[in-house]
């Protein structure tokens, strides 16, 4: 069927088995062609199309609540309410966005990007539901990896101790992004060849009967055996003593499956726990042999080939470079240990894994965890590397000034997708970390300017050992610069001149330089001369530096692209108002106190103004009058 | 014996049972008079008296780490480790301090405040000792309420799943702070309950063999029915599934089955939980028969009757002034929903919860799943009021940011205790949360100067529906003001100037404004007149004062008990730059960029420069030279 045509899912309610089996497979050929063009969560919407089908076919959303935890796998979701006119859009500028928006329609009633909240917002929900006397569904859509989240257990234990009634769909695809890790994952792997609820119960009632009933001591350890028969009856023991009733596993692509279970789970009183099997990237051989995750997210491929259309850069991704210098350390120093949450492949650990896997920790989506059990490691003399998605470190708030700065202890902590990351959008944006970290003593913060200072500042992160030091470094690929065979420690708190001038200085850091380089060639055509000033050192500022610059009365523009409030440039601010310098103009250029949507980074950088030729504009506004006439001459 | 002359564990391997007795009594009187002087954590400490004899005597501290999380339940190892002698000090200025202190003793692995760290630190310490080919043991001390929080959990199923060798000392005395709730809590109850591994084992192997042994279905059926047989055998399945061997229940006062279990665990494989019973209180009556939490942690009480010594405040407390006025509003408004994780008494929401337990949650500790539960209710038209000490909200900060500022709901945040919190110490002060807030797009954040306008800004803040909204409160009691008996709601923003005067403006809220007005007439007496501002809105910043008083050109004085760092002078810093106002000084007072340890309120704001003196002080130093001219003639 023509997809830009729906407008609603209501009409799913009267199809046949047959008429799914072909909307499944539009729907399949639809995200695997459209994708192929704009890039997007291929692996994740592939494998849960006969899911949001029979979810929207069994329950009548939005009155019942349908919550996509992560929610980077509402695609189909999308589709059904009304959106697929929209795919050519998907992730783009002002287009259409890539997890569920409440903005977009009201089938979204939950938004998330970072993982682990469904539960709680759905207990929230459920709540609401009853207090007012409603009588909705509420069904979070929660992964296996998501699961291993904190905050999604925390909300188990409180939704099975308060018996609410909230139908928890598990979408077990036995990866998060990369494959999953621990404990609950083995238990969930046990379930999944343990055989089916109602297959066994037959059996186990006739044995149940063979038990001796016979007096004393005996007796009442009989009565435990068969209180322990539930244990097999239900084989979710895990989740069934946390307070759920566990049904399942359920097969995922098998409609007939899914919506007998998903009825029944509709007459169940109290928190159901409905364990869905299914495949990422579905329909798609790529994206079904992935092992590894790649076919998590993509950018645009070749459909026939599953190749991927190649970045035109040639130089290496910023996550490589410094996990690649990790590893060239790591190899002298045997106290490098390196720690992420679930993100093996997108921080490019997997060689530093194979290398050193005695080293290597991935502890699932687990940021709390990882932080904290970096800081124990800290304690022990040894220098763990946490490689965190600057996004995914807000989780870990406050492990690090709890546990690691207040304790001051060596963590080395790289923050991986710094500053803007473009499609993911608003909930993935790497602009609150310097406002977050900044207040905490003992913290070292940097940026470097370039892929070879990166790996100068990973030396000087491994070599620095009086507290934590967090390293910034973008989304994306370096600049392509050649790289030193030997890497050194830069000093602690130094800035660089990157460009000299006196009439006004431009302090900025990371992505930003290159634009204020360009804004710097610009106001010498206009006679003006700009100092451009590399602030890798975020915190410790370089005072001695700064004491310079307010010697000379220059006007200053700081740029950072992370928000305004509290971030590098009120720094700045602070220190000139600590010494009482008030001589010449302090300006900021940052991200404004809102949050930033998807797109190409370039187009929302533009939409906020941070471009060279604001820049420009910016610091002729800042000078003096004197300056400028004489430039303008 | 006498304790103080105790330098290190070491002697107690030598102790038999009957001077284990005398030492426990020794020591539990030695708690109960010193702590009636000084105030502490009694009951937690009554709790662990023989548990912590014990691991000093089957372990070697500090080869073989002990961590204790929350910390607060350390003395007895205080006590042990050579600190007896410190604690007419305890929790005081320069004195001992109430937690694990790394600086106090080698003795001190570890330290913490907030709960639920120990596992996760723990996992670090073991997989160090791995690395290094160590052989130590390391045994985390976690409570049954700190299990509930999300980091235990996420390191619960990392340990599982790595096997590691660590014994986790699982402290369950059905108590955190306030009797707990969850599931989890729940099946500790059952396994209370459910006797022991040894006693059960004889008689199940009994019934085992009466199993009928039948080929086909029933034979594999039957296989099934004896592996289920490990969840009798071993009570614990919750914690086997995750991984660990499950040792208990011991009692915890009871040093022949805590030293047979601890010997035990030494022997074992891969890691361990063993379930140990404790009493909160043990051997103090009125601590023993607490059954809210009173007695968890106390100031000075009178040994013979457990009367505390009363506080000389008449006026409310702060906490109970803002939940009576929830209480009030919540009558009429049915939106209204109180959530606290485990602060139903500090917070003190006992009343409210009494009177609408439909519309109160407890949730245990799980400030994640608190605020976004809080997010979930929003979403559906309630108005959630989460009460969190501003020090346990930084483990939410992306809850906050991510759930709730970003979708832009009308959750109420009370941040209770906000500011510094004294006895407590460096990891409860409440001192970050405007630096870690006010970056946050679409949230309010406001502080009221007394208990009367606290009560208008509770009625603010549930009139107020454009998104989330936060009141900042201190610990302690208000200023005794009288009360108006109708609220009405403060204008978004608004300031309020206290006190007229035109040479200088102290811009200051909360707590600090009876200092500033003592300044402002300190100052007075030397002839100058200053402003003195309640900045009751943190954020947003009331501008149009804020333009007055720069086209006045007042010099300004910004004074927060919070961290300097991005904190509310920044703010102001950073508006009077976006409008290049430079015409006179801006200076800030604060909390400077280090940890505040413990001591009394007092004397810490003393410590770092936060008296009337100071300030008048520094008003001085921002004048004019012909204003304090005119002001000494």
């Amino acid at each position: 069927m023509d997809l830009t045509k729906i407008d609603n899912p209501s009409f799913i309610k009267q199809f046949d088995k047959q008429q799914l089996n072909e909307l499944a497979e539009d729907i399949r050929h639809f995200l695997v062609e459209k994708l192929s063009v704009t890039g997007g969560h291929i692996g994740p919407n592939l494998g849960v199309v006969e899911l949001t089908l029979m979810l929207h076919k069994v329950f009548d959303s939005p009155g019942d609540k349908i919550l996509w935890d992560v929610g980077h796998q509402a695609y189909v979701h999308k589709i059904l309410t009304g959106r697929a006119r929209d795919f050519d859009t998907l992730r783009q500028f002002n287009g259409l966005c890539g997890f569920p928006k409440m903005n977009e329609s009201e089938h979204d009633v939950w938004e998330a990007g970072h993982s682990s909240t469904s539960l709680s917002a759905a207990m929230g929900m459920a709540v609401a539901r009853d207090i007012k006397g409603d009588k909705n569904y509420v069904i979070p859509v929660i992964g296996d990896g998501a699961l291993t989240g904190g905050m999604a257990l925390e909300a188990l234990n409180h939704i099975g101790h308060e018996k609410t009634n909230i139908l928890v769909i598990l979408n077990d695809n036995e990866m998060s992004i990369a494959p999953n890790v621990g404990a609950l994952h083995t238990i969930l792997g046990k379930l999944r060849t343990a055989g089916k609820y109602n297959s066994a119960k037959d059996e186990l009632e006739y044995i149940l009967k063979k038990i001796p009933a016979v007096g004393g001591r005996v007796a009442s350890a009989a009565e435990r055996v068969k209180d322990s028969l539930k244990y097999l009856l239900v084989s979710g023991v895990f989740f069934e003593e946390l307070g759920f009733t566990y049904l399942g596993p359920v097969d995922g692509h098998d409609f007939s499956d899914l919506e007998r279970n998903l009825q029944y789970a509709k007459k169940v009183d109290g928190p159901v726990l409905l364990h869905v099997i299914t495949k990422k990237g579905k329909g798609y051989r790529p994206a079904e042999d992935d092992k590894i995750g790649t076919w998590h997210g993509t950018g645009p491929y070749k459909i026939e080939t599953g190749d991927f259309v190649k970045s035109s850069s040639v130089a290496p991704s910023w996550s490589g470079l410094i996990a690649d210098s990790i590893s060239d350390l790591a190899r002298v120093d045997k106290r490098i240990v390196a720690i992420t949450p679930a993100m093996p492949v997108g921080s490019k650990l997997e060689s530093f894994a194979s290398e050193f896997p005695d080293r290597f920790f991935d502890v699932g989506i687990a940021e709390q965890h990882a932080t904290t059990m970096a800081a124990g490691l800290a304690t022990q003399g040894m220098k763990p590397f946490l490689a965190i998605y600057s996004t995914f470190l807000q989780r870990a708030y406050d492990q690090i000034l709890h546990d690691i700065s207040r304790q001051n202890l060596n963590v080395f902590i790289g923050i991986d997708r710094a500053g803007l990351v473009g499609a993911d959008g608003e909930t993935h944006q790497g602009v609150f970390d310097i406002a977050f970290l900044r207040h905490m003593p003992n913290l070292v913060i940097m940026m470097p300017k370039d892929e070879n200072e990166g790996q100068h500042m990973v030396k000087t992160a491994i070599d620095y050992n009086d507290g934590p030091i967090a390293l910034r470094y973008p989304r994306g690929n370096g600049l392509g610069v050649p790289l030193d065979e030997r890497t050194y420690s830069i000093p602690i708190g130094s800035w660089e001149i990157l460009r000299e001038g006196s009439d006004a200085a431009i302090l900025t850091f990371g992505t930003s330089i290159p634009m204020a380089l360009e804004a710097a060639e610009l106001l010498e055509e206009e006679g003006i001369n700009v100092r451009v000033v590399n602030a890798r050192f975020i915190k410790p500022l370089d005072t001695m530096m700064l004491d310079e610059i307010f010697s000379m009365k220059m006007p200053i523009m700081t740029v950072e692209e992370g928000v305004l409030a509290g971030g590098f440039g009120s720094a700045v601010l602070e220190y000139a108002h600590d010494v009482s310098y008030s001589e010449a103009p302090i300006q900021r250029m940052g991200i404004p106190d809102e949050f930033i949507e998807h797109g190409d980074v370039n187009e929302l950088l533009a939409e906020i103004g941070m471009t060279a030729n604001h820049l420009t504009q910016n610091v002729l506004s800042i000078l003096p009058k004197k300056t400028v006439e004489r430039g303008v001459v």
